[in-house]
């Protein structure tokens, strides 16, 4: 599906879907926005104009990435885009959905990656935006599995959608990690085994000092696993770290 | 400057430049890119049309940011727009720059983010994006003091100059913490007192073990803080490492 993906990349499984498109100018530009950020499935559902693919000004703004315009599915309704999709995000600006499993978009995608990163290959995530003007509706957000919301200046939260998935689609392509470039300065992450030596001391320093049961661990080590995780420590972060746990057990 | 900023954001000191602009159009989506995510001043650098912001393409395209646009400063050159700038970002694709201090988005907003925290109030940041073939000559990318860059598909890294602006943008609401909404579900994250007040439990337990010589700390609590800082922690998280350490430092 995409040549130029690190294989094998969980953006080849993640959709764009656009609803009710009313301006060809903005899928194009969408596709152009999905193939710098390692996206190529299109979906367009019943866009206003039933030629927008091969409109001019849609041409136009794909620019490079006409491939991905062209390779677009034009479907009658949402019901047939999401057909084979496992996990389907809303992307909406309303306030008034705030309560219905509504997350920010950071968070949203690590969702969405855990979800594809843990399940079968067959698995698709789906990103659904709605029409420039009316968004989507509420019968179109009921049929995802979560409501995506990117955070937004509240005085003037108005993105284009080709500028919405834009942004998602970075977002995407960051949690992959697909196309950071390793530069010289770049930090330098602690491998998993890293991390997981210095998880595995710390469970025992805690042990030893009698912070913690081993007969009932509770959640201490998924607690520390997810902090440490996410922190994504630099090896000399963790020799700092060990270094004081093997001194304050040294001396005990 | 932005009555909708949380005061004090650190957002109202950061400046979008944009030099030698060809398509009004893409001026006017920029504005709206940046209203969108809180950032509100604009500067032009010899705009290809003198008229840009009259353009009705521009104010079409700037929706309901045409009070950006129409603030829009114009100058002659680079230099003029980063005559009063005390940090300034060129954004380059270009690959041949990538050893001169360039650094992926993220890292180079947390870069400027911390550079603003931590300076007088009339320091200004300035984010400098060039002409929509061209890019940014050497002689403009030498005025910069970083180099960003946006990571992206190496078989088609051309982003359109609104959506690079919309994403560097986006990288600075979010590093601001400015508009993240407050979801249920979202982390609870720990003041920084809480952090802080780890961070002093963790230097007197690594003085106490003799891990660190209080005399020569050398850039210990640095690196903690900034490991920790970056971790993001929840108080929970925090009471854990508190409980560890104290059980650690009393039996011994």
């Amino acid at each position: 599906m995409n040549d130029t993906l690190p294989s094998p990349s969980l953006l080849a499984r993640v959709r764009v879907v656009m609803v009710s498109t009313s301006h060809p100018g903005n899928i194009g530009s969408a596709a152009r926005a999905m193939k710098t950020m390692g996206l190529s499935e299109l979906v367009l559902v019943s866009p206003r104009q039933a030629d927008a693919v091969e409109d001019s000004q849609a041409q136009a703004l794909a620019s490079g990435a006409t491939d991905v315009l062209d390779g677009a599915r034009i479907v009658s309704t949402l019901a047939d885009a999401l057909a084979d999709v496992h996990f389907a995000l809303a992307f909406t600006a309303r306030r008034r959905e705030l309560s219905h499993g509504m997350k920010p978009l950071r968070e949203a995608t690590a969702d969405a990656m855990d979800f594809l990163a843990t399940s079968q290959e067959e698995t698709r995530v789906a990103l659904v935006f709605g029409n420039e003007t009316f968004g989507l509706s509420n019968e179109e957000v009921d049929r995802c599995q979560m409501i995506a919301m990117i955070p937004a200046n509240p005085a003037y939260s108005s993105l284009n959608v080709s500028q919405a998935i834009q942004l998602a689609a970075y977002e995407f392509m960051m949690a992959d990690n697909a196309f950071v470039p390793r530069t010289e300065e770049a930090r330098r992450a602690s491998s998993v085994e890293e991390v997981e030596g210095f998880l595995q001391h710390l469970e025992s320093a805690a042990v030893q000092a009698d912070f913690l049961d081993p007969q009932e661990p509770k959640r201490f080590m998924t607690r520390m696993r997810r902090l440490f995780t996410r922190a994504r420590m630099e090896p000399e972060e963790v020799a700092i770290l060990r270094g004081v746990l093997a001194a304050l057990m040294k001396r005990r």
